[in-house]
């Protein structure tokens, strides 16, 4: 096998990076509602990643990833690219490892996102989305400076960390005497239900992992369904601003085809009615692409079995006012 | 003594009630985010009762003395008078106990707080506010269909419900091998507090209670310091509709006289942008009158030793869109 794909992570993996990102990510509580619980016909354990260090689940890779490397082989910290939430993950986890961080953003990135990455303590260089390459210009930083690049998701290290997210689901539910039988998750690129999968492999293997994704851009879903890697037509066009990732990357795709039981679509109306339901039932806030699964859940998606338990991860609650209030109107 | 002060709740009745609503009301986390640790100077260990079975802590109470009522003695059910939180509370505690449920509601309630009490069963008597008494309405439907009334908080079972809070609390902080120094919660009638403070008088003696209200609505710090019950002087006039009883309780103040460490006050202003805080970094959807302890926090009215802990309880988020988002703009 070719890079990247000689070094699939580990159940281990995801162990280690439990064990790593511990002091510093918060451990997600599993809640329920009864309301919820009505409304879907069915038990639902709900992880909300909303309220992870830094707004997202994407802490935890960017921890895992970032606490591994050795300063001394990276004088010039870490680079990134990102718009959104992995962005904010590797500036705050770049901060507590001591190391300098700088984020490639768009420079039409929304001011809240610009100032939370700047607050963590990253540099932040933009760039022209029309007629710039964001790898590039990271690539040309990262060897000016003696930089490492943290990819967003097609990375072990990163997919074992997100995988935490899984781990931690399979524990509490066993906690609380309940297999799962179904996880539903969003996908960009993948790397957030890669390390969920793996982790229920091996803890609840029984349980059946869903990908989640915005309508138009699932290409997650026809990927699973072809058996190779499709791309999205549009790289912009749904109001998921997290989940316009273009194709599932090597490594999340390699665990994804052989681990997901499928793929569940919801409309952008269907995802602002979930952030709805999620302000008025939960009182939770859930930026669009963190409501993926939970716009799929209440849309009938997911065929469920009476007696069923059904896990659903938000992923991200990033959102600024003017945005929330207007798409939960 | 006389009643109501013959039976003041014990830390036994608390325990009680934690295995009388367990099976039905949610164990709300401890959740802590490293943003506010930094913000407020110290660790902040947030109790979200935002996410309790219909949005606010009041459900504790209410499940808690509804179980305790034989079916036989009370064939209308329970009767309440509210137009807020304790009417969802009792609406939902009575359809789980299979009781009717009437609750007088003035007749300018919001559309939302109406339409949940009546979606969890509960019948809906609206009264007039400036011409008519909504405890005589009550009294005059309990003695009519043979129903019980459950006050919001004079009552030694409602007290222990939520009690159940501070016991969490307690456990939780115990668990993470921390002992809260500081616990900070709201209080209108002071059920929800009184309960809080018996808690943590058994459970961590040295952890100092205090009751955070809104500016011009002090009437429990007013009343600690005077040590008798203090009235405010307006009805009505800040935006913290949940905390607008006039008076300590009878029962609560025998409590809270002997076992809170004082009175913290935020302005209207201090709890739009706690509401702010927690929409943007803590992503919880939180009510006015369920921010006022963070607002204090935030404001810093609480004086705070280097290394201490302190624990805060987010009361409620029942607030509609439109109000919400004017008050977090």
């Amino acid at each position: 096998m070719t890079p990247p794909l000689d070094r699939l992570p580990t159940f281990a993996d995801i162990r280690d990076a439990a064990r790593r990102i511990a002091p510093y990510a918060t451990r997600t509580p599993l809640v329920e509602w009864a309301a919820l619980n009505e409304r879907v016909g069915a038990r639902v354990l709900v992880k909300p990643e909303t309220l992870q260090r830094t707004g997202s689940f994407k802490f935890r890779g960017a921890y895992n990833r970032i606490a591994q490397l050795d300063p001394a082989a990276c004088p010039g910290g870490v680079v990134a690219y990102s718009s959104g939430n992995h962005a904010q993950g590797v500036a705050a986890a770049a901060a507590l490892a001591g190391l300098p961080a700088v984020i490639v953003m768009p420079e039409d990135t929304p001011r809240m996102k610009r100032d939370n990455t700047q607050g963590y303590g990253a540099e932040v260089v933009t760039y022209d989305r029309a007629s710039e390459d964001r790898e590039e210009i990271a690539r040309a930083i990262a060897e000016e400076r003696g930089a490492v690049i943290v990819p967003p998701y097609d990375d072990p290290d990163i997919v074992a960390g997100q995988g935490t997210v899984g781990l931690e689901m399979a524990e509490d539910a066993a906690a609380r005497g309940v297999t799962l039988d179904h996880v539903v998750s969003n996908a960009s690129g993948g790397g957030l239900i890669a390390g969920i999968s793996l982790a229920f492999a091996e803890l609840s293997p029984a349980t059946r992992v869903w990908v989640a994704e915005p309508r138009g851009f699932d290409d997650h879903a026809r990927s699973l369904a072809s058996g190779r890697r499709e791309a999205n037509e549009a790289a912009t066009g749904s109001i998921c601003d997290a989940l316009l990732a273009r194709t599932p990357g090597e490594i999340t795709f390699a665990i994804n085809s052989r681990r997901l039981a499928g793929g569940l679509v919801a409309s952008d109306d269907e995802v602002r009615a979930a952030m709805a339901y999620a302000f008025s039932t939960l009182k939770l806030v859930v930026e669009p692409g963190g409501a993926v699964g939970l716009a799929a859940l209440l849309s009938g998606r997911l065929e469920i079995e009476s007696g069923a338990t059904v896990g659903v991860v938000l992923s991200g609650g990033n959102v600024d006012r003017e945005s929330f209030c207007a798409m939960i109107g």
